[in-house]
């Protein structure tokens, strides 16, 4: 039995500031609970009246006879905590407490609630809130909000569970679904998150047979790795997760290039992190709603990204390919033998994907679902969209066609058949009744499909989450560059031979060993950033050369930091040819350790082409990761140039995100710029290490 | 008076087909204009029937008494230029052939079509279609189309017209406006376009009293300079166009960097010339609905880009201000007045930008109409929105902050006030007739402002299309890279001295007279890839190596092109420093020369980083070129960098523009790549002009 069970399912529940007024808040939360048939039995508590909206009334809940299950909490904030000790030695096994008035409000709030989660979790009992909109559970008719959508909105039974942590958006939300006519299975709005969570209300809802498809929408997020695992869970089993996240833009615009953390913004790990627990980011709420309501409906993800297209217009045909093709659908040709079967039925017809049928369909008897019969039985295309123009708002025309096409279902059942037409809310419940969604509009239905289809595609890579972390050896020091580097390099990470010479004559000798051209770096921990301070020379051809570089170069940085350390002067060779990429660790507040790579110089800065994935990365989402960004392009035989090594890129990306997770405890940040990528092999240039 | 009147406003009309069945298409036809209700005469031409649904019908056109303003042919193609033929003769001034089986089939077809188009023009007579879905115009009711979307969905009049050339694309549409309660003046279906096109029902809308909104969508375009002038026309009567063009993602990915023709994609084109004309393009029709919805109740767009939000969800605010900020709209700060303002209205809100008025505003007294009145007067928003959740599901709860909110749009005529929240038909249309739209999704609030607010700003900079062309100069030679450089050199374009050498000896002396180092490139005009033969050599440091590349380079062209006409070697003096841009005139086949710039060598592969205009171009909108190159903000201090001469690349774009729509009859494209920008001046390294 889930934790949160006693939650949803109580058998008996105390409403502690029930009114008779069924207008105000504790009015509001009985009268919505009377009207929605709770199945167990309600103890109003009221001070003043012995009958409540009809109910026998109790002046406290340690007078009701017998057990009571939860409480749900509804009078001001100052009479919270002797109303929950009260319940609790009651022996509630769960709490709501709608109340406002605690965290949100200031520092004495947050004391407050505190001591409510104590009294809690000294005797065992969940809590929801405070300042939470409540739930419902649609199974045993539970409802415990004053949510005034419910003046005008019953909810509807349904498949698609709802939590989110502000009640006003659980409300826009529901409204807006209810107004669809989208049911739910558990809505849920957990305010100030004291104890339960969102995360945790998604842990529950992965296990809920009442539940084929969450709905989500965090505010902020205290536990990242709890967020991870309820979304792994759910994906695994099998339910589709819709999360928002408001705040989308706050990503700093003004990023320096080199700086692994500020190209993050926490914004880029929610997108990361949601992606990589299988679930999918919807841009509205609308667009959430799209999502759920084909997955509730079909029951399933498409397997495939293959889509085929009928329509009657060669116009909203193209709009849908558009729209496919942006959103990482496929349009697959029509094969020869799946041309002939339409050209069969319609001889008229353009045969390719989309297939414009053309208006005289209508004169061929079943056209439309011999057609798609047709399209389905030569193809594997996971889903397919039949655009019938306005036919939906003739239910007794339509009739014939809607019968077959509940046929049709029937014969491919692993098959997404997607209605996109104008329908009666009649002719859509029918088909929505037989696993056959209905849009209205062409470009939602593509949409829909598409964030579907990427929730599919995402669970063939689901993020591995490590396990306990043995406490790693101390890092030692991090403090220059070849610190740096010789702390990466026994970690597994590429370098080119280095050393940090205390005299010209020993970097000159150095350099003679190592070969010309050589590169010398001034070496310091009071000097971060080198070339800000004239510190690196680049492309030294002899001795000589070398010998007048290490002077010039302690010079300059006695003259830049009079007062630095300066350990000597690195010499290391020169490299030539290969791709300078950028990888590196970012200690994301909420996720831990995030691994970064970018690739191509300046389109890091001018076009933010970077990506992210928790570490540890697998050899797969490493591969992943260098495929999302752009300029890897450029490792690719880019203008008849050569094939990096890529395999080489993928082994150091894995070995640093391994490094960050390992010293996740320590860290800030590591920036590895460049990692050049040469044909044979790849070798970190420059490391930073930033402790916490 | 506009020579479409006749085509929207016949007196009287002959349905040349008309049938007693209803549903056939001649019957519904007569139908649909009966049930319309026409205030105009309807003559049924019917080979068979004395009367027809009910009107006295005639065997022959020519057989009715007094005079016929208009034919709408609904025959079998075969018969249709005989029954035009008899209309002409007698005397009508607009036809519509509704009937398809001409161009859109195959060449027979086209040739019959222009036989219709023939005798239409001999005799002075417009004419829609054929194969078109015939027009409405809810202005004299006037109805004439076969559109089955008739059946259910009667249209309301209202001031959004539409104009498509797809009737399945318009049925679409204008279903989904209807089903949502959106008026229209005019519905239009162009067809085959044989005579009458979307640019010029265009042109006609913008003249159109009862027009306020234009939505439009093309599938192609035969005369890209109607279509650009019709646009600019109702840009400057003020009527937002919102143009759909399918077909989006068709732009080749395999384009070269190097070829401006293949970066533009005629798709660009279209979204560029839109743009220069005031217009917008939506992505989906839901979009385009939502836009032309809200310039039809507000009629207007939206002086500046600043907006403010009022929200009791502080999730949902944040979300709008995510989608204002993705779409190009400001969210000001709250001036000091404006915050205490509102504080004294609501002193536990959030005073800021969205403002958060906390569940707790509905215990005050018009505090939702208040406060906006609080924000309207101490800032300067063009928009204001307002997310009220689901209040008006409740008409009679919400019936007085309703007066308030009409009072409040009287007071602040100028802005626009949108409501966000749920609502019943009846309380949204209140609101619109009193110029106050309404949305349930706060997303689609924020898009469809954005939409309106990109007309507006468009409009301060519309393109001006050039006066007609006087002759241009012969080109002369342009098949080398000297010969193409002087060309353009002489149309003021900025070049390094050069000479094209026929001797070891001669280069050597050339180069000496420009001082070292050099560059040298074969001249060739059977070469026209001198990289690919390896015909450049680059960094030449003194005389002798000008000799020995000379004869390198004429060595590798014999070997690579045994065959070619060698010119000789072009000497010119090697450039160092500067950005790489590139510039170009990509002539398309349905707009004419378009002006293509870019910057940052591998960005404009990598990233498609490039931007159009039509040519020619005003150093304004040069300007915006290149400010919509992300890749740009090289040329601005980048990384502590010098700024570059901005002002000479305006000239250099200014002056290819110029140089393109001069040449326009005989220019296939002009690739100059690079165009390098320095800290003074700018120069043209290369560049290739390619006639037709």
């Amino acid at each position: 039995m889930h934790t949160l069970h006693s939650l949803f399912f109580p058998g008996s529940v105390a409403l502690i500031g029930a009114s008779s007024d069924p207008e105000r808040i504790g009015g509001r939360v009985l009268r919505f609970m009377l009207e929605g048939g709770y199945q167990g039995t309600i103890y109003p508590i009221n001070k003043g009246e012995a009958l409540v909206q009809g109910l026998k009334a109790y002046k406290n809940i340690t007078d009701v006879p017998g057990t009571v299950d939860q409480a749900v909490i509804i009078i001001p904030a100052a009479g919270v905590e002797t109303a929950l000790r009260e319940a609790v030695s009651k022996g509630i096994k769960s709490v709501q407490i709608l109340t406002a008035g605690f965290a949100e409000i200031d520092e004495a709030g947050k004391q407050q609630q505190q001591k409510l989660v104590d009294i809690c979790r000294e005797n065992g009992v969940r809590m929801l809130g405070p300042n939470s909109l409540g739930l419902l559970n649609l199974s045993n008719k539970f409802s415990a909000t004053f949510s005034t959508a419910l003046n005008g909105l019953r909810p509807v039974k349904g498949h698609i569970a709802l939590a989110t942590q502000s009640g006003a958006f659980g409300s826009a939300t529901y409204g807006m679904a209810s107004l669809r006519g989208l049911g739910f299975s558990k809505i849920v709005a957990t305010g100030n998150e004291a104890d339960v969570d969102v995360a945790e209300c998604i842990d529950y809802l992965a296990e809920d047979a009442e539940t084929k498809v969450i709905c989500a929408a965090v505010e902020s997020c205290k536990d990242g790795n709890r967020l991870r695992l309820a979304l792994l869970k759910a994906a695994k089993a099998g339910k589709p997760v819709l999360i928002m996240k408001a705040g989308r833009t706050e990503v700093g615009a003004t990023a320096a290039a080199t700086h692994t953390g500020s190209l993050a913004g926490n914004d880029t790990v929610y997108d990361t992190v949601f992606a990589e627990c299988g679930a999918f980011r919807p841009q509205s709420i609308e667009e959430m709603l799209d999502i759920a309501y084909v997955c509730a409906v079909t029951g399933s993800l498409p397997a495939n990204a293959d889509v085929a297209i009928l329509t009657g217009s060669g116009g909203i045909g193209i709009l849908m390919a558009d729209h496919a093709s942006d959103h990482g659908l496929a349009l697959p040709k029509l094969s020869a033998e799946g041309s002939a079967a339409v050209l069969e039925v319609l001889p008229f017809a353009v045969a390719a994907n989309p297939l414009d049928t053309t208006a005289q369909v209508t004169a061929v008897k079943s056209g439309v679902t011999r057609t798609l019969d047709a399209l389905l039985s030569h193809s594997s295309c996971a889903t397919i969209f039949a655009y019938l123009a306005h036919v939906g708002l003739s239910p007794s025309r339509f009739q014939s066609t809607s019968d077959e096409l509940i046929a049709l279902k029937a014969k491919f059942p692993e098959r997404a058949i997607i209605m996109v037409m104008l329908a009666t809310k009649e002719v859509a419940a029918v088909l929505d009744s037989h696993g056959i969604p209905t849009f209205a509009d062409p470009s939602r239905a593509v949409l829909a499909m598409a964030g579907a289809y990427q929730m599919a595609r995402r669970r063939a890579t689901l993020f591995s989450p490590p396990g306990a972390r043995p406490s790693a050896k101390a890092l030692g020091d991090v403090s220059t560059e070849a610190a740096a580097k010789k702390v990466l390099a026994d970690a597994g990470l590429p370098m080119l031979p280095e050393s940090v010479c205390k005299s010209a004559e020993a970097a000159a000798t150095t350099a003679t060993t190592f070969g010309f051209p050589v590169v010398a770096k001034i070496s310091s921990p009071d000097i971060p950033h080198k070339t800000e301070v004239g510190g690196v020379m680049l492309n030294l051809q002899d001795a000589d050369a070398v010998r007048l570089a290490y002077d010039e170069l302690i010079r300059r940085a006695r003259a830049a930091v009079p007062d630095a350390h300066i350990d000597g002067v690195l010499v290391t060779p020169m490299l030539k040819g290969g791709v300078e990429t950028i990888m590196g660790i970012h200690m994301d507040p909420t996720f831990g350790p995030m691994v970064m790579f970018g690739s191509g110089g300046t389109a890091v800065e001018l076009f933010k082409d970077v990506a992210f994935a928790s570490a540890p990365v697998t050899e797969a989402r490493a591969r992943e990761l260098i495929d999302s960004v752009k300029s890897s392009r450029l490792l690719r035989k880019w203008r008849g140039g050569p094939q990096y090594d890529e395999q080489a890129l993928v082994k150091a990306i894995c070995k640093l995100s391994e490094f960050g997770e390992a010293h996740a405890d320590v860290l800030e940040s590591i920036d590895v710029n460049p990692l050049v990528v040469r044909e044979n092999g790849a070798v970190c240039l420059d490391a930073v290490i930033t402790l916490r």
